[in-house]
């Protein structure tokens, strides 16, 4: 027997209600059951991103929605600060490149998250951005952005903040409307526990003046469209309506476990993940490592392509590996959607078994004793 | 009981195994299973859509696709013709002043499809066009183009000719090589049986240097990056593989019936519908009424809304009203996707149901004879 688990961080796993609800006859988008549908989903996602503010539901990747957030925000005139130290970072900066958008890169090496103090001596040196882009938890690294300190900072001095919170909503805490997020981005196949195919941008007051006080060269991504269908619950072009049903089922089993209950599930299974890889002699990547997903390097002596390659192929465990500069030298392990304390120790069990085939020393248990561990310790009365 | 049998012109109903082949477990998309499926599809959207042009997938609704051909392909210094007789003409036109793109609309009254006799004295007046865009199915009015012979015009003045083909690939026949059409789109939810949520873009080689020629202001939408990864039959954002899983299955079905076995259905379920309107003593609505989708006139003393209610809500028949000024005033049937004969007569004999419940003068049966006779004369040996 082998049973396919999906440790990417992105698509990751999706409960077998919602896939089947999602199996349910389809229907037509412009009818009220939709528009309920929406609805419900819509202040779900207010909740779950805490916010009051609008948030709109885009047919497209998480790449589609960060665009429309970018392009709908930065209107001639403006000029962002974008923070890089991954690939969906250096992909925001790649947005405003193509689009003409006015722009600073702000570099740090791979692995390390922003801080206040970094973005504040920044925006000292550029004093003409009046927006920062950020992402708060970089998939491609497995490094977290402190987003609280930066919207302090953001608020401090009237900036735009727009947050890629892709692998960070429904994972970790992120508190939109307390901390001082103008735009919050996040895709489907994350945390949300759906195939790809959706974004959702929630959009606060003050970026809705700046959308409207400028214009935008863009159609499909112009959230201008999206905010005026949002007034009946309805989109401006005919929406992936048959996922929108499957987000319904996913945002109530979230309501049902509540915020907190969530990011203490995936705190869990990251830190026991962590601390599982390094008893079994590993590290991890990143100098800031976030919780939705680890990155942990290849030890020498271990080669990255063929254990993968077993896990996947013999035992059912799919996991990632680096992109860019860092492919073959580390694993990635999503700890979002719909894993439980079980699943994840099954990927560690799974990195034990690949690390010993190759001859790697290390005592069989010793990843998955340290890793139930922080299981107990973490979630034991829960 | 009520069953739900859906004819709206998109979405369309999709089948059952096409449903649970879209409920299997959730894979990752950057494994060799996606790429050997994203290939098999693209080998069959090149069969369906008639060449050995480049066909990309875009995760996104129709209009995202739609658009990534215009943005790539209208590069600074080009004009384009816009066609525009409904909904969706006039939304290729948006899409162009969206973005700053030179074009000269073309507007028919709706219900009418595009000449070559009318383009051409329109690009007479208009030298400086050196691009057509067409819909081939205007779905708003369930009118079609002669899309042939623009192309053949097309081909004689060098022009770039850009077809929506969205309520037309896999519904009526679209002969992208042989007629020599530069760009063809179309989208899941219509006839290739799917929900919304993928786009469909076939690039000939004479719109690849067109593209590669100019510099679009565009990221997500940007074609150039969907061919560097075609190459690899892979995407360059997070794909809606969940979807790309359920066109295989849509295709085999499709391959398996055989091109002029799709086109002579839909042409039969279409005449079947038009005549058994005509023997209810309802009329067409479109001048020149395409296959794939059916708009009929609302008679006097039949109330739009309350037919379209008791249709969906007494019997399960989901039907679509007309859009922007003729609201109220048609109603469409769509004959596209999984729609088969017994179908077609199921949306003729629920019209007449409610016809009747309005007091409509008919004699109950007359129309679904006429359209039985219609299905017996074109599928009886089939």
């Amino acid at each position: 027997m082998k049973k396919l688990r999906l440790f990417t961080p992105g698509p990751c796993m999706i409960p077998e209600d919602v896939m089947l609800a999602m199996a349910h006859p389809i229907d037509h988008h412009r009818t009220a059951a939709f528009r309920a549908m929406l609805q419900d989903v819509t202040e779900h996602l207010q909740w779950l991103m805490g916010t009051n503010g609008t948030c709109l539901t885009i047919t497209g990747s998480g790449t589609c929605a960060a665009e429309a957030a970018i392009v709908s925000t930065m209107t001639p005139g403006h000029k962002a600060l974008v923070c890089r130290s991954g690939k969906f970072g250096e992909r925001w900066g790649k947005v405003c490149d193509a689009f003409g958008i006015a722009n600073v890169k702000y570099e740090l090496d791979w692995g390390f998250g922003f801080k206040a103090e970094g973005v504040r001596k920044m925006l000292d040196e550029n004093p003409d951005c009046d927006t920062v882009i950020v992402t708060h938890s970089e998939t491609s690294t497995a490094a977290v952005s402190d987003v609280q300190s930066i919207a302090k900072l953001a608020r401090e001095r009237d900036l735009l903040l727009i947050v890629d919170g892709i692998t960070a909503v429904g994972a970790i805490p992120v508190k939109m409307d307390e901390w001082g997020i103008d735009i919050l981005i996040t895709g489907s196949q994350k945390a949300l526990m759906l195939p790809p195919g959706l974004g959702f941008v929630a959009v606060s007051d003050r970026a809705w003046r700046r959308v409207d006080e400028g214009s935008t060269s863009t159609f499909y991504n112009n959230l201008k469209a999206y905010r005026k269908s949002m007034d009946n619950f309805d989109t401006p072009y005919t929406p992936n309506n048959v996922f929108v049903r499957g987000a319904q089922v996913v945002m109530h089993r979230l309501k049902e476990e509540g915020l907190e209950g969530v990011w203490t599930r995936v705190a869990a299974c990251a830190n026991a993940t962590r601390e599982g890889a390094k008893a079994m002699g590993l590290s991890v990547y990143a100098h800031d490592p976030v919780d939705s997903v680890t990155a942990i390097n290849i030890p020498n002596g271990v080669d990255e392509g063929p254990l993968r390659k077993s896990m996947r192929n013999k035992w059912g465990v799919q996991i990632a590996g680096g992109q860019d500069h860092i492919k073959g030298k580390v694993i990635r392990i999503g700890h979002m959607g719909y894993v439980d304390r079980f699943d994840a120790l099954a990927a560690v069990s799974a990195l034990e078994f690949g690390l010993l085939e190759q001859g790697h020393k290390m005592e069989p248990g010793a990843g998955v004793a340290a890793a139930q561990k922080v299981l107990v310790e973490r979630l034991g009365n829960k």
